[in-house]
């Protein structure tokens, strides 16, 4: 596959005379800034010249617009006023299920006074077993709508369903893709349509190879700001719930121009492991943390033992300021 | 939980009566001929006693509808005329992918002269990067309808999104969901209320309970026609493209009731290997093979390595037929 | 890496000389019957041109003499009298661990009658927990060699220490490598010495590559008598102790010559899962099985819930005669 | 099993009576200035009741003396002059194979000028193929003795044969444990008998518990001076060598009194990813780190990809100094 990066204000005609008449397959795309031209397979793309190209990247990887082939700078976008991608780090955190406009509400307060940016929560809760709460749906979504509204936050939640893509496109200011999800690929098509900043969890049992190939579904099909965010992988080790893999996380980093989040919560399983989690993602270069923050944990409907009541939440935010702090980063 | 297997031809308006005034969750369900009530959390539950109970069953297994501690007979159903579930072991076989009405005519042709009885074929394809075949769609699910018509074959092929279940409640005898979908919940779902018979894979880092749990929800909200499909876990071990979990499916079948399929061709990554995997899966008691075909597989559009000429599949069949007779059961 | 097959008979003087002068790495070896020379590295080998040697085999692997690009007939070899690798399935059975004279002895009098034609027992046992039953050690070796007398079966366990080889080589017909020590170089270098045929386990986290690879060390060392045991690889599936990589096993059969075993006991962890773990094994093309067998394994000092009672075995061997028949091979 | 806390300066006459007239198994240790006595099994031991007995700690643990349910205080011990397991990170560093003096006291010189406070290295090394260089063994560990004393320096280094023990009785500062030994018990015992600190890396496909009832088998045998060292454990994932475990390495240091240490050389594979590692594993509360340093890596005997040299060494060490100050701690 050959990625051309095109010369700007140019009508193109005579290159797509030419694509149309060799057998190639081709895509015309805009991402960054930037006119482009994919080109496939190689042996047609090779044919193509033309002089309102201005590069042509030559490519063996199966996700070339989210490797950093073709852009070396690191991408940051916003979601809604907060930048995400950029020197400071921006922090997400709420509760795992939205219950109750009040606990979203509250939890939305606290965790902005501790420092978050962004709130979180799960409206559409996928569960593994079809007797646990199973979300409040598109009436957890308004909840969460009103919390961001009153506290000013942008929100970010999970989308399960391609039917309920509307209900995004009205309410939410990042859609979240879920770990089981990630390669849902018709989900995948679905929300690069919906024109909003996406946060892509990597699939427990996907390689980095194939969290960036899941990536390319979205930039292939939208508008290229996405976050990757490292969730745990699934392995024989059963002291935590998943393990979470740093490592993958920071060669991601390099592959990729898209910019990095870490969710400690899911990997811990309990709330004891969270904050040396969160550090250690720090740490280790992420953009962005996800943390579950509910106001009474032991209570919670789903995630009870791993979300951080908001005093722990805050020490915790200390601590990640310290340390941003030190990497030369702020929060 | 309790599951309570009701006396037949009553109305439970006392029972009704009971569970309305409890502050317990409940649901009544018909499968396999039995009136069925579920209701949760115990503490709630161990209250109800009512005449019309036949049988109470306490459990601690977050899949009690697959389970066989209430239901100790196998379950079997038919997919069209073959049968599943009973000591006939069914063969599926096909194409991975639906390419042409001519190929997906022509093998299904050649597995049902030697011996297959239900026909596979992909035409809505998972696809890791956006840029393979993507499948034909509505397109290949026609195709594979006329292919079934003309050889008499029922015919099996995997959902990827809830909003194609109109196509196939239309065309399909039996819906796949795949491993990449095993916990789309949103999905399972839909395909619940299709009302057709289910092949469920175990996705490839699903334990057998997280399986089990899958096919809970097809249970939950279905008819109880449903068959676990094995075809590998991801592991670190790189020979072979999955691990074939053996020991994980004996395992599942000594849980359940439902019916178990293997198939031999994802783990096995290349044909050399197809067929000791396919023996070793009879041996350990599948009901079921599902064993990727292709007229031509060198020039196939997806999954090229994997798939059997019909000849070696012929041969498959022999090997098969004299391994189920030595284990007391037929092809 | 090139093996080079030697002409028989020969003083290869000249080749020697040549060898001297060169700045290469070398090795002559004789395995089954051929007289061999391993030159690396290559840029050093390519230069050895001499009339002595047969044939030149150049290779990429790193378990070049475990390879079976060099010699494609199957490995066979006899331990005392009974021949593993040929058509014929060869059964070692007996308990996890040898515990007293009495016990072994009735368990290889019934395992002999069943049809093992090799007793196997643990001496020296790797237990997890310092407070497990650490084995008898020498004690244990002579009651199995007491057991091997009386019913004229050959004996097989496994060595844990190199200071343990002369005791080895005094009593034990096969010595065993462990999953433990399957990368414990000095042990498989010791080994290798005794001069007795080795059943090589694979380590729970070995790739196939590795396990040829602590092959190619006995091989290097040793006199080419060697059987790879798959038990069991570590996944994150825990409804089986381990997950008996059946496609492993096959693939591991493509990459060599020597001959193959599969121990069904380790990776069902419950007896209940066994059987079909050994037919399992028996249908992808194992050419020998390793069974752990307790005349009371309710009263085992280890392994208490995976070890058959003889009666089992009894029975589990009928359905292997079955089997193997049925795919042209006996036990 | 029953830990008895005893009281100090007593003949426990009358408690040993009790325990020879039992059934009960048992045994007396010295560790951390404590006399302390196991008893197991639990039924046996709850019967031993003596007035020079402080405390009587029951546990389910296999690990009990590794555990911190009887010592709540971390461990801290002395390597000659470096303190671990205090406040204090200890960073040990050096070259993966001793190839030469030259080359091992170059290194030492740098490592030490850039704060590192132990000397690593290996003599015996542990290689996959027989065919890669195997160390300089005995003469490899005087290498290294040879510069710690030149620059003061410990020197820890890796064991992989009992018979060796004798060697490193004489020469070496701290003993180290490699992964692939982690379950060679026969080692685990000679080790404890030598008297020296040790250093127990986790096996790869070791959960966190095996690996703390591998420290169990030193503690048990030994004198307490134990650090375990997470290396990465085996996954799926191919973008690193290994998975670095930081959450096991987390829920690690809150089941046990031990210090622990990060590796962060082996799990990536390639130095590009060390520096992200280190920080992470720092941040996440490890108390020591080992690091692969060469003076010119890309002719290293091994490991060539992941060393780094003495200047990104340096770098790093300035950047671990700004982040353990940020966390409190110091280097």
């Amino acid at each position: 596959m050959i990625l051309f990066i095109l010369k700007d204000k140019r009508d193109y005609s005579t290159l797509k005379e030419k694509l149309q008449l060799s057998s190639s397959s081709y895509k015309f795309l805009n991402l960054y800034g930037k006119n482009l031209l994919l080109v496939w397979p190689d042996s047609e793309a090779e044919k193509i010249v033309d002089e309102d190209i201005e590069v042509a990247v030559k490519t063996k990887k199966s996700y070339i617009l989210a490797s950093n082939e073709w852009k070396k700078d690191p991408t940051s976008f916003k979601v809604k006023g907060t930048e995400i991608g950029t020197n400071k780090i921006v922090v997400a955190a709420g509760p795992c299920a939205v219950e109750s406009e009040e606990q979203v509400v509250s939890v939305a307060k606290a965790v902005k006074r501790a420092g978050a940016s962004i709130l979180r929560g799960g409206a559409y809760k996928p569960r593994t077993s079809p007797y646990s709460f199973q979300g409040l749906g598109e009436e957890g979504v308004k909840i969460l709508k009103t919390a961001g509204e009153e506290t000013g936050l942008p929100i970010v939640t999970e989308i399960m369903d391609t039917k309920d893509s509307e209900v995004f496109k009205k309410y939410v200011d990042m859609v979240q893709i879920g770990a089981r999800n990630a390669q849902n690929f018709s989900l995948l098509k679905e929300v690069a349509s919906i024109g909003k900043p996406v946060l892509l969890k990597r699939g427990m049992a996907n390689t980095v190879e194939e969290w960036l190939q899941a990536a390319e579904y979205l930039l292939y099909g939208g508008d290229g700001n996405v976050i990757l965010c490292e969730r745990g992988i699934r392995t024989f080790e059963k002291s935590t719930r998943f393990t979470l893999d740093i490592g993958g996380m920071v060669a991601a980093k390099m592959m990729t121009h898209l910019p990095i989040c870490a969710d400690p919560s899911h990997p811990a399983g309990k709330r004891e492991l969270v904050h040396s989690l969160a550090l250690a993602s720090v740490a280790a270069g992420a953009d962005m943390l996800l943390i579950e923050v509910h106001p009474h944990p032991e209570s919670a409907l789903s995630d009870s033992e791993q979300q951080l009541t908001p005093e722990s939440f805050e020490v915790l935010m200390n601590r990640i300021k310290a340390l941003a702090s030190a990497l030369g980063r702020s929060v």
